[in-house]
């Protein structure tokens, strides 16, 4: 049985109801979104431990953090440090996107110490793994690439990216089309590379149902990759992008029909102005499937500051109907994240999360807003310090140059606009 | 002769030549919006040095830097650095707002070293001397206040800030509504006192001709201020916020009529989905004047981390036609910023304005960002460096954690994306 097959059949689940209890919403209606798999619902059978998460419409926008090793910076303990940092600032799911060391040891490692969903990208492991052994990944298998998948999800994975979406005529559209900057996903360039080599089909498309199997014996949630999403504002939202888009949405369809979840994942560099139509074509051409997107990225020159990018770009994407926002940290396009630059993105992605979750109307997300707006009034500074969002960083500041008069702060001192009419209106 | 004097006369001025050059657009259509009131440019005659800026419809969003003393933190030496880290990051004006130490010496170190146009809040000054020298705010006369107007302006102040449209009225509507946040604006806080204690009209609505013609001598731009902004997202888009917009529509109007410049504050805090309308409302309202927005921030609960908060609500303002972003540090609402928090400031608020312009449709926008896309195929990144918004930054990052092959970064390292595919399909 999957949460899908569940609700489909009216049980709500023990997670349906800890979720509906959580984000105080009706466990009826929140059955009935994972029947229609507009929410999804992460938790492999295996994953012992987990607190469960839902993701979809009519629920608070989730987070995630991603974390790993790569092949140039391996250190096991700070990834466990990024892990623990990314949940303590909020994260609400965390992906090991590991590609250097002892791969096995430090997801096993992670999903152990994690009460959040874990999500992987199988295709790295794969490909390293065959790289190592056999010296190029054309030499990687169908078999070896599902042995992989269900190692991982044997270890109790609760959500893969798994690129099924990337045809050869998607490639063909893409030659036909022209791009400035090809392929920017890892996963997207493996396949690619292996499926123009052998002039063969992307086994993830072709083997669908093969997959479909095993993500169902653990309930995993498939998170369908956008290999072709665009990696610069130029090739934002073009024919190679949407057309994948499109394959997704078949996935979808298919997966729905075998009770498997299932979420979307979306880009990446778009400017602005483009983002509401990417999200209003998703969630069209996907049946309202829950939206993962990287970002989005409204600019490309924000290097050293891309988690403020993310930030706009994803603040915006949630606002209009995006369920799930991946993280960028401030190293992004420039080095693998350090634990500070971890907790940086996870802090950046939920404010973007948190004033999308108000647009939308959400009921939850205006209460702490409207308690500061009081601690403020009251001038009552250790409970502002307990509301604010990251009550590390914020205590920090104001520690950092505390003021004369201890019921304001150093910007105004005891011109305290605050202060001045709460003395004079309400003695 | 002022700007507007000189545009409505069909009169191409140096600085209207200088701006239509710098920003690529066609001169006579410059002086048309200039004449029109829809662009402005702060210029003092008596700001020696200065580089002309345009402010409005059709030029590339500008970015506004706070600097300046309080009572509590009074160290020129800093504020001078801040004022040379602004314009580094590329801040488009610097507001001095001391309000501690000798505040004439202040003022006039920051306009004899910069060279972008520099604004200033003159109440501040006033109340100040008036607290220093009698012991209550209270005892400010009308000719003292427009004194130290007179000074500011006469020493090369190239904008301010002055609370106009704050009416007995007003706050007549402010109580009978009743609001969480009452008055954020110090400006406004400070008014308020008086106005009430007296029983007297603001004389700066009141004497609103005598501004005029100060403005006039010297061809300083006014800045139309919201002493009624939303302190907090539960008081956005209220009646009393409105009502003060609709009341310096007219005074714009009038200052259009008597040749001296305008343009329009807004706020503060406001929820995503109502920045469109507010955006909207100041330009039919206020004959589409240039609209300053300080932040907008979207959430209230981001202390510590408030320039983001600020770069989500300026992005989205700046797309829906706000002209100029007043910046907000990290450490807003917590203390007076450092050097590092200024720089941190302006650097996030001017990616918000890029995100913006690219959203727009600005034709010098998409430029670097195009750039950057080639220079990321091409693995290029000295170029990459070169064409980050803050090259400091993304140096640092990239030097931190220098990949083992030199034509990637650490994040994925051997396992590069765009390197696969370079290699695979270009050779």
């Amino acid at each position: 049985m999957t949460q899908l097959k569940e609700a489909k059949n009216g049980v709500l689940t023990p997670e349906i109801k800890y979720i509906a209890e959580k984000e105080k919403i009706d466990p009826s209606y929140l059955g009935e979104m994972v029947a229609k798999g507009r929410v999804v619902i992460p938790a492999n059978k295996k994953h012992r431990n987990l607190v469960p998460c839902g993701i979809g419409e009519g629920l608070l926008i989730k987070v995630n953090s991603n974390i790993g090793t790569s092949s140039d910076h391996i250190d096991l303990e700070e990834e466990m440090a990024k892990l623990k940092v990314s949940i303590e600032a909020g994260a609400d799911t965390v992906m090991d996107l590991s590609t250097g060391g002892d791969i096995d040891l430090v997801r096993r490692k992670i999903i152990g110490a994690s009460k959040v969903p874990i999500g992987t990208v199988p295709i790295y492991q794969a490909v390293i793994e065959i790289v190592e052994e056999l010296g190029g990944l054309i030499h990687l298998t169908v078999d070896k690439l599902f042995e992989i998948i269900e190692k991982q999800l044997s270890d109790g994975v609760d959500f893969i990216t798994v690129h099924c979406g990337l045809t050869l005529k998607g490639l063909e559209m893409l030659k036909a089309q022209g791009r400035d900057l090809d392929i920017v996903s890892r996963g997207g360039a493996f396949l690619t590379t292996w499926m123009l080599y052998h002039e063969r089909e992307n086994p993830l498309f072709e083997y669908y149902d093969r997959l479909l199997s095993i993500a169902k014996k653990y309930d995993v949630v498939l998170s369908l990759g956008d290999s072709l999403r665009p990696g610069c504002l130029a090739d934002s939202t073009d024919r190679a992008q949407i057309h994948e888009l499109m394959t997704l949405g078949h996935l979808n369809k298919l997966a729905r029909e075998e009770d498997v979840q299932v979420m979307i994942e979306g880009p990446g560099h778009i400017p602005l102005h483009e983002i509401e139509t990417n999200i209003k074509l998703e969630k069209s051409l996907c049946n309202n499937a829950p939206f993962y997107v990287l970002g989005p990225l409204v600019t490309d020159i924000a290097a050293g500051h891309d988690h403020i990018a993310c930030a706009i770009g994803g603040a915006v994407a949630g606002w209009y109907g995006a369920d799930f926002l991946c993280y960028v940290t401030p190293s992004e396009h420039l080095s693998l994240p350090s634990v500070d630059d971890v907790r940086e993105g996870v802090i950046a992605t939920k404010i973007a999360a948190h004033a999308a979750d108000i647009a939308r109307g959400n009921k939850l997300a205006m209460e702490p807003d409207k308690k500061m707006g009081m601690a403020r009034k009251d001038l009552n500074w250790e409970r502002q310090m307990d509301l604010a969002l990251d009550q590390i960083t914020a205590r920090k500041y104001r520690q950092n140059r505390l003021p004369a008069q201890n019921d304001v702060c150093t910007m105004c001192g005891k011109f305290c606009a605050i202060k001045q009419v709460k003395e004079y209106f309400h003695g």
